[in-house]
């Protein structure tokens, strides 16, 4: 293995996740992972540049921040990469109006949104959202479209609770794919699409990235 | 055009479907399609067999052939190929023990299914019933076993109601297959095995059949 200095060679910044990687969610706001507070504050006193890339999207980015900073991370919104604010700027040069299918938790991120006479669906990780009568609202929308557009904030199958495996948004949107004949584009990791807005953020390019 | 009787030379037996080509459903028990009471009435009259085929499964076969008597139809249990019965059999020819994500109407199909300590997930269009909860308890109980069975009664994208479309069970199907990374069994139109079990009901042969 080759050393860590031969390793960062050339790298000016650094892309983190967040969940699982910091900190595991959980009752009471979660626990910091062992050694990841540290880690980001090393991280920051040094040359390099970091970024936190997530798909998180039952949380704003606000209330993101709030949780880990009382775990006790250094971090700041701006320094945040998340789906719903990516997605705003899409419905934005897009001229986009959404029907929201999404968490109560993460809808403040579209406050400034024109939701009126809706002509296009997103969807993010809505949990007990996900109930037959949405889930048909968001059907029926985009059945009656002349050009469905369908954004999905992540496709992730599932994720871990203390309580047990949660299905994800992406289980739902191949739902309304397959329902309406539609493909969705998905706003998030993997995306290409989101690393670079992430790697923009920092005034990085992908080479230099870690 | 050949004439009805070269058509005909050689047919012994006719599937019919109901739904949409008898009677469409609805509030009051739905109507009968123009002329197909007497078409039934003239069939039966005839030397043909005839078997109705149906992907209903929001019903039992008793409630749905309570349904069209009412209407005018001349129709019995026994001349009924629907999914729930079909799914019984294989049940118990397997030896499966289902959690049942049914709709209430049908649920009287499964009266006499044990279903204690669940080795398999049946899933039909369930309406309501397509909670978070009970799509995430389907996706829990398949990813505990070591060999995920999912039946899906049908695999239907949509219907229409009079208040409008409504999503069917398929879009469901595909949300656990991609969630569990499994693939249902589907018993239903448009199986192979689901038509030669309407074929067998009135001892027809598919050459025989129309």
């Amino acid at each position: 293995m080759a050393a860590w200095s031969e390793r960062l060679a050339g790298v000016r910044g650094v892309l983190l996740d967040i969940s699982g990687v910091l900190y595991d969610s959980g009752a009471g706001g979660g626990t910091p992972i062992a050694g990841s507070v540290e880690a980001v504050a090393r991280l920051k006193r040094s040359q390099l540049k970091v970024q936190f890339c997530t798909n998180e999207s039952q949380k704003s980015r606000g209330e993101l921040v709030a949780v880990l900073r009382r775990l006790g991370f250094d971090i700041s919104e701006g320094e945040v990469t998340a789906p719903a604010p990516a997605t705003c700027q899409i419905l934005k040069e897009r001229g986009l109006r959404p029907y929201l299918l999404i968490h109560d938790g993460v809808r403040s991120e579209f406050d400034h949104v024109d939701m009126s006479n809706p002509n296009c669906v997103v969807i993010a990780d809505a949990g007990e959202g996900f109930s037959y009568q949405n889930m048909n609202k968001a059907f029926q929308l985009l059945m009656d479209l002349e050009n469905p557009v369908l954004i999905s904030l992540g496709k992730g199958r599932y994720y871990k609770e203390t309580s047990g495996l949660m299905l994800d948004v992406g289980p739902y949107m191949k739902a309304l794919e397959y329902a309406c004949g539609v493909e969705a584009e998905v706003v998030g990791k993997p995306s290409p699409e989101f690393f670079n807005s992430a790697l923009q953020a920092m005034g990085v390019e992908a080479h230099q990235a870690q």
